[in-house]
């Protein structure tokens, strides 16, 4: 084990506050948000101060133990309202990921277990199932991490795309994490960073985690991929994923599906690293997987940067979703379910 | 026919000078640059202030007449040399775009032929011979445009990567001369705009110059491109190329190649608009065509805007080469040639 993970921390809590890191100036600034109530973190997620699916779950179950200890010195009766209101802002904040869905479910039963005990109990329980989400999440970082590990040979140069690293999550990460994980044990690998417009993920974040910790890591944009796979340049791939279905279909930062189109094309395997919290059995398949579209803005240049020729119009899908028959295998907390299916996503639940 | 080919003046000869719109900067500015030697010219060119494989070449072609006009009081011996070293220094600006040699060559034929004549005389051919070339790409781009354009559908939703326009050619365009044309023939067609990282071409100059001739267009990050093709919003894909070898493989800016992957896997047709002046016979199949690198900045950031994480290393591949078999067809101004390959290419110098 190492205590790499615990070198960057996405969330804290610091004096009855969240206090989440800007991701959107990393990494030109390193600075932390302070968060008092559900609805200021809902802003925080949609406005993508964090992201990373894992993380969003953490966060916003942390929105709901905020508003819980906001409203703890009013009655039962004001208490429920706003605390039912702090579900609904969290779960308005993105549609993709269903971490965040998945999160508000299980604070939502802490609080049903309990709910005729006085708002103060209440507001403490939540709190407790907030760290223990995020203290959970960092465990299953690692034990995927263990498993991801044993998928990569010694000298693998592996492409990874958007940010699936200590930064997404608790800490450690999912895709970084198996990185991580594999460097631990000794591995000698190289990373190779899609930047990933419009967010560029990759580029400030990804990079940054990994010249931190000394693993050599090569930043591309996006469209150089094929050509890096058209080389031989890249050994393997490993993506994280914002909701995989029943069937094994992929959502994760758009671009994905194009590199594991590649990867098929060049015999090169694919792998998602996948916490369960992460696998919606509701969903039968990808094209019922709800995609974000954002602000127009994003795409016509990068912050306040607009380089785009005034009048276009845009598009901007945030998610694409990958067909499980592109997918080597998923990385799990309970091991590695190569080539996914029905059957063999179902049989993690039993 | 449509006058909108002269809408944009990418070159022009303006009292005794080659000026040539700086493309770094647009749109933000439109700003002619002025030269006066093939040095300035073939920096320009390294530069990218002038860019697109016809471009170039006609830039080239003036680099060559200039330097001629720079040196017509001089003697024989010292224009010689300087012609010489002029030859040297603009083959020497970029290497993939083989339109780039293909007009020295055709400059030095001109001068060969007149080689022992009076040297103001061979300033004057020279200078006659860049306007030729011009003036051809012109034509050369309507006729391409008038055979590429019966492929498109009337509301036809057209993919193009990188900037095939007016702005890298004499005028109208190869891809967006396509376009154009079928516009002019009473055809609706919208443009799918790759922005084309890291330059931005697609975001600055395709955008732009299909909102200035009100043909709609809508922007996306490269990474979009699967996403659209899975939701059936591409209708045909077409291209320009820098250099096209003897089987039909096709380089181009870099990430034509994962267009040209999804487009194969969607069953969508990939077209490359490709003047006879772009293929090289003398290179057997794409792993021969000389792939230029450039400057880690470029990656890191866009202009004076680095983004990136400090201490990440960069990889900068300009170009990229799609195999022949994923070619739907090469649009020429001989007409289209479908399923490119070793002998129907042959036939078209015949």
């Amino acid at each position: 084990m190492t205590t790499r993970d615990t070198a960057v921390k996405t969330l804290r809590w610091r004096n009855g506050r969240l206090e989440m890191i800007d991701q959107r100036f990393l990494p030109a600034m390193f600075e932390y948000v302070s968060y008092e109530s559900a609805a200021s973190v809902a802003k925080g997620i949609h406005s993508m101060v964090v992201r990373g699916a894992p993380a969003i779950g953490c966060a916003a179950a942390y929105g709901v133990a905020l508003e819980a200890l906001r409203q703890r010195g009013e009655s039962k009766e004001t208490f429920d309202r706003a605390l039912n209101e702090a579900f609904e802002v969290l779960a308005a904040s993105r549609p993709t990921a269903v971490n965040l869905f998945w999160a508000l479910k299980r604070m939502r039963a802490a609080w049903e277990k309990i709910a005729a005990q006085p708002v103060g109990e209440i507001a403490d329980a939540l709190l407790a199932e907030a760290h223990e989400i995020t203290a959970e999440d960092l465990r299953i970082n690692m034990a995927m991490g263990g498993y991801g590990a044993a998928l990569l040979n010694d000298g693998a140069r592996v492409l990874t795309h958007c940010n699936a690293g200590a930064l997404a999550t608790a800490g450690h990460g999912t895709a970084l994490g198996v990185i991580r994980s594999a460097v631990a044990a000794g591995k000698h690998i190289s990373v190779i960073a899609d930047e990933t417009r419009p967010f560029l993920q990759g580029a400030r974040l990804t990079a940054w985690e990994m010249v931190q910790e000394n693993i050599p890591v090569t930043l591309i944009t996006d469209n150089m991929a094929g050509f890096m796979m058209s080389r031989g340049e890249i050994d393997a791939v490993v993506v994280g994923t914002d909701r995989v279905a029943a069937n094994g279909d992929v959502a994760n930062k758009i671009g994905t599906y194009m590199v594991a189109v590649l990867a098929h094309r060049h015999g090169i395997p694919f792998y998602v690293a996948c916490p369960l919290s992460t696998i919606d059995l509701n969903i039968a398949d990808g094209s019922a997987i709800p995609i974000e579209e954002r602000a127009a803005e994003e795409v016509l240049g990068f912050r306040d940067y607009q380089w785009a020729a005034k009048g276009v119009k845009v598009r901007n899908p945030s998610f694409d979703v990958t067909p499980a028959e592109l997918v080597t295998g998923l990385i799990t907390e309970k091991g590695v379910v190569l080539h996914p299916n029905r059957e063999n996503i179902a049989a993690l639940f039993r």
